[in-house]
């Protein structure tokens, strides 16, 4: 089964990579982008089956590896089963 | 309007931090990943309602900035009109 971990800075936290992204953007000339904030995704391909039991393992691994609950939020998808989920 | 980039590095490209995290979650009795790959997500906010001309856009920065086409592949979706659209 395939699954998608989104990890993004909070919204009260400051992005600095995405503000940077932004400005190098409007050099560029694209003025229309006027919000711009990076975040991770990580694509895994797990050995198992139950969507629920999934679930529950992705939201452990989250909170004790992939984000930092003090800055970051975090949400899932499993492949074919459950959308982009609520954020954490 | 809001957008969504991803980028993440082509399926023939080695992908070092995915591999740790994977040892990682591994090394914390996570042992159903077998795979893991990290790419980015980037949440842009632009004063740009056509999505034709945002998806034109987008696809403009990926290529001038947000991705490394060498190493990387890209795709986008829009909010509410455009889902994850095909890589590039």
């Amino acid at each position: 089964m395939k699954a998608r971990v989104f990890v993004r800075p909070k919204p009260s936290v400051l992005d600095p990579q995405g503000a940077q992204v932004r400005r190098a953007l409007e050099g560029l000339g694209y003025r229309e982008v006027t919000d711009l904030r990076v975040g991770k995704v990580l694509e895994l391909t797990l050995e198992e089956s139950d969507p629920v039991r999934i679930s529950a393992r992705l939201e452990e691994m989250c909170r004790k590896l992939l984000a930092n609950p003090v800055i970051e939020e975090y949400s899932w998808e499993i492949e074919g089963l459950v959308s982009r989920g609520e954020w954490h």
